[in-house]
């Protein structure tokens, strides 16, 4: 969490979010009405902050990560439209590629996708085209949600897309629960993540042509001349 | 900046950086020693730091934005082969994508690529491809460095390159000086973007198919189902 992100919620008299996460931040902010909504119910929770808000408190909602990526940023944005009086800001996070790309070294040192596997929103021939396209073009990738409860063989599916461009040594590594308990990581290469199973709480890096592997740590130069 | 680096520059015995970013920090850390180099001197810069732990100082160096994200933590993880006492920890930080992306609304709220266009260590065929690979995947694009001391023109090339695929209407923006004394946003199509000259202090997003202009704000919305 960021100073300012920390700071906000001493100041907040609503702190608002999906129940996991408030849990996680209810004891350091003792001042603060805590509200939560279970997952799938976001924009319930989008417009009990802005009603919140509206009645001029000053109100809080918590994401994990980064709230503008993949996260509810843009949907309060959307909503505010009908909430003239309220004023919305955006405090910027640490999102997963960087929380996890710090744990695993530095494979995040040049040109980079971040792609989310979840078809829940997004067309599979969508996501497909984006991971050939990202492929293609020797991308470091970076995947959200490479399993979900109900479809266990996206990462699978996803690899086997990248191997048509990447070879099969490629340095790669993912982690698990990023900066909580039972933080899990692992290095390894792209023919052996396609046979890994990773639960919903994995974030994938798949190297570049670049990325090497030094002393347990994946590592991206910064450029083609460099060291 | 992030608490947990706060906490560990407070207990940092020794703090590198490029002169700029070390004249930011030093009033809040008092106890520590500052040791700077100029730009481009960026490997001196680790060996001081490298040196200064195998001594046994407990040293941090410090980068703007995520230090994973085109900073110095991969060359610091190259160059720390050769100490092997040394024990380095990687620290995340919000790289100027998120930071900006903050400023601007939610421009990030799907797959997105970032790309610097700086050819100093990168050849400018491979900056072109990953354009065009971007463009048609329909990512939302981040660009760094779009411009810099010798070269004006990285954000014109880079802009008609993306309107070989991307719609002239195609909702963007730019911040500079983000978070710092000057800071700029503004929301423009793309056709306007490739006539605005940007200086290298400028962190640049183009959106996707779905991005919009909200109340002065840039939001790409999470999937295509939504609201």
């Amino acid at each position: 969490m960021t100073v300012r992100a920390d700071r906000i919620l001493r100041e907040s008299q609503v702190i608002i979010g999906y129940t996991v996460y408030v849990d996680l931040v209810k004891e350091f902010y003792p001042q603060a009405e805590f509200l939560t909504t279970p997952m799938r119910q976001e924009k319930e929770r989008c417009e009990m902050a802005l009603k919140a808000a509206q009645d001029g408190r000053k109100t809080a909602m918590i994401c994990s990560g980064d709230s503008g990526v993949y996260g509810m940023a843009g949907l309060v944005l959307q909503m505010a439209e009908a909430y003239p009086d309220v004023n919305v800001e955006v405090i910027p996070g640490v999102t997963a590629a960087l929380g996890g790309g710090a744990i695993l070294g530095a494979p995040l040192g040049h040109d980079f996708a971040v792609i989310s596997l979840s078809d829940l929103l997004t067309p599979m021939e969508v996501i497909e085209k984006r991971l050939r396209a990202a492929a293609e073009a020797d991308f470091i990738i970076c995947l959200y949600n490479p399993s979900s409860r109900k479809r266990h063989d996206y990462l699978e599916r996803a690899c086997r897309i990248l191997l048509e461009y990447k070879s099969y040594e490629t340095a790669c590594g993912y982690v698990q629960n990023i900066g909580r308990e039972g933080e899990v990581v692992h290095l390894l290469t792209l023919a052996e993540l396609e046979k890994t199973p990773v639960d919903m709480f994995t974030t994938v890096f798949i190297g570049n042509k670049e990325t090497q592997m030094l002393n347990g740590c994946l590592v991206t130069p910064r450029g083609y001349r460099d060291v």
